[in-house]
């Protein structure tokens, strides 16, 4: 397996092989996180981060990778590169994609709802990014995917449900296991990217799968069709259910956050107002202890940042079975494992 | 003594021997700037920059630090990154501190008193995060205190008056020195950090102190206690005078930098036109060669950027006795000695 | 020779063996672009880059080249910087400049059109700069002269009538070809940095030069003399045409790019809307395949961003005789050729 040049848009279009080749170097990476044979990876190698949408976890997650690797990552906020669309003159991915790849030994693209006229433009972008570039694409969070979010979560999940944090992943603990990705409530209009990859990658890794939420938030029908697929594939489960409670019974780990709803985009504008208002009409739909009690002693897993008192209680999101600050550690750990594996050797 | 993992808020909290030690090692990584046992002291290693109030010196000087130590210092702005306050949504201080501790060796902070709506806001916010985190907290400037500038202060001080700038520091010979400082007009509205931490380190070093500026100029009350008790621990003389002139006899030092006054703060607003504007009533408070001629051949010192022709004329601001290059230069030197001993070994 | 310490503001100040031995160096590091002795030339050392206007092309160029020498590019943007102007308080240059030169082993300075009030204060500013400096000054692109461009577009050229690209530079094979400057039409007010820097370049190379622009698009008239006088020293040709076409006949080097008229500033502003809709009134002056025929297989060359449809078609962009991504690239090579031979050693 050679996964040198290879672009990550998202985790569905990795093979299992792949991904447990990924997450494997990820825990060595993290056990041992300044060896040398490590720290070398990317001597003298740029990354370039292109940023559309802030973001500090990301930018931070990253741009350590790159620096514990041997390199050097880019902050770069395309808004002043002027790039040609539809209704604007400027440089076209082309001519940016391919001056690019004389520099760099990789891209990562950060672009979520609110920079897009439509659900689906940011990764189209990346496609088009992919296209014209010969060197890989990384996903930073996008509209549809987002992959590095995706094996962190299963990474820490695995840890929890294996040896324990930093003692090595074995993606295997997983198989059978119940995850419910529930919505929550909350003055915001949240991205699908992230509950999307995490309902691919867990029903890829063998885990049953129940999507929780209020009618009217129906996520991407296409993923949750991949989703059905992956678990019928490993005769695992899945369901759909809309009530707030209902999908807490035995789940092994409960992920619960906001997420936009299918009505955020009208006539190419993306209605934030609007959707945050509409979401705090459903105060029922929180995680909190008395939820958790239903679960099989499940843990609690967020990619953060945490809406705390609307997506999920204090109580819940610091307590024992809150595996949060584990999995944003991971974050490091696989992107520097990614990186390692598509740009290295250059 | 043992400072790594330490935080750094104000050189009040360390102790004289920790104050020395870093002072010491300061001075000789400037003697011996590349050699290989510094530039590997972070090697790999991020030190996170929280830059709540934009600025050119400190920026570069701690990013310059980590890059000369082998590490790598991430510039961030946090205005992006929606911290829970008292009237805003967003991420808890101890869900942003506790991540970042996975990610880094250190973070140093900066808010000035244009960011935050009662003095003392900002020293709270550094306790808090130092609170959560696991790792190092340092000062980039907040509207209390600036520990890295007053070592820089101390280290160009002594270099001026001990073997001259780049041969060695030796804080003895600040003894018996008299330190004033004093207030200087301009359309400005600068913090009391500055000029409070020089008071405390210069005292603590056993200097005299004199403040001198206009009534209704006064600084922290707290900071000038403590300043006095540093002097009579070292049986040192602490005055204040409203006269512009009279604390240049006999100074060996002469600090002369705009302060905004107490009544910056109205409601929770920080009103900079006001503070302008009062500023300039006040055109004898300028540091020129006809006071300097009243001191003992003082030195002048700023920790820059200087308002030439308000807060000191150029004639002194650029003359035979101005020691501002040097400090500012120890910026860097300091800066290094204090990542190097609070954050190397991780 | 010994080109450490020296500024480069514009290639016309370098002598031809300063030039050709940057050449050199560039070619050297572009074939064994990570070996061990190229990749420690800046070690532990800072360059700051400071962006008036912001760029993504000469920030990743720059910024890769420090990582790839070792050392750092600190992105820096000097209007948070406040510097003291006719109008505005602020730092000095002086005190800015000499701080800077304690910290850092070189400064980049970009600053356009738009962001200064009359033409030739981007470059007075550069100068400045250089006066208070004791590092190297290298102008990243001002609204005069763009040296590293120049220099990257003579590699580029070189490699295509000789060896090929990658394959080292012999700048003798430009002597006595024809570089043709066409004006470029297009929704633009570009700077005459990139043009003026070509011509100036090629013709130290003993190009012949030909200029082509509609009337009342001239450029600077003391660099058009000095352009001259290179091509009479080396007894070449020097032209201008008023002809969209003419000036095509017989080139081998065609350079099609839009630049502002001497009109754009009025009273110290900067008529951008104005210039935008002058440019758009001679659609003629566009570099297409009919005309590239006139050529004797005339290369196409471009700085980028390319104004595609406007200023040349697709066509001929990303046609086989277009060379624009390989001067790009060089863009990286002769900027670690310059850092290296000009800041090394400090």
């Amino acid at each position: 397996m050679n996964l040198y040049g290879r672009d990550l848009i998202t985790t569905q279009e990795w093979s299992r092989n792949e991904l447990e080749t990924t997450l494997d170097l990820a825990a060595r990476m993290k056990r041992d996180r300044f060896a040398d044979n490590f720290t070398n990876i990317l001597q003298n190698k740029t990354f370039f981060m292109f940023f559309y949408n802030p973001s500090v976890r990301t930018r931070q997650s990253f741009e350590c990778a790159a620096t514990e690797l041997g390199g050097h990552a880019q902050f770069l906020e395309p808004k002043s590169m002027r790039l040609k669309t539809a209704t604007s003159a400027g440089e076209t991915v082309e001519d940016a994609a391919k001056v690019m790849s004389r520099y760099a030994a990789g891209l990562g693209i950060r672009i979520l709802e609110d920079q897009v006229s439509a659900y689906g433009e940011g990764d189209n972008l990346l496609r088009e990014y992919a296209h014209w570039s010969d060197i890989p694409i990384v996903s930073m969070a996008h509209d549809k995917y987002h992959p590095c979010q995706g094996l962190a979560d299963v990474m820490g999940w695995s840890e929890w449900y294996g040896r324990g944090p930093g003692k090595g992943v074995d993606p295997v603990v997983l198989q059978g296991k119940k995850l419910l990705v529930a919505w929550g409530h909350g003055a915001l209009a949240r991205s699908w990217c992230s509950v999307q990859e995490a309902m691919l990658i867990g029903s890829r890794l063998g885990m049953d799968v129940t999507l929780a939420y209020p009618e009217g938030y129906d996520l991407d029908p296409a993923v949750v069709e991949w989703t059905k697929q992956n678990c019928a594939e490993n005769n695992r489960e899945f369901g759909i259910t809309h009530d707030p409670r209902e999908g807490y019974h035995g789940a092994h780990v409960v992920y619960s956050r906001h997420w936009m709803s299918p009505q955020a985009y009208q006539n190419g504008e993306f209605l934030k107002k609007q959707e945050i208002e509409k979401a705090l009409h459903y105060p029922d739909w929180i995680c909190d202890g008395e939820k958790m009690k239903l679960s099989d002693n499940g843990i609690f897993t967020h990619p953060m940042p945490i809406d705390r008192g609307h997506e999920v209680t204090d109580e819940v999101a610091s307590g024992s079975r809150s595996c949060i600050y584990d999995v944003a550690e991971n974050r490091l750990h696989v992107q520097k494992a990614i990186m390692a594996l598509t740009m290295a050797g250059r």
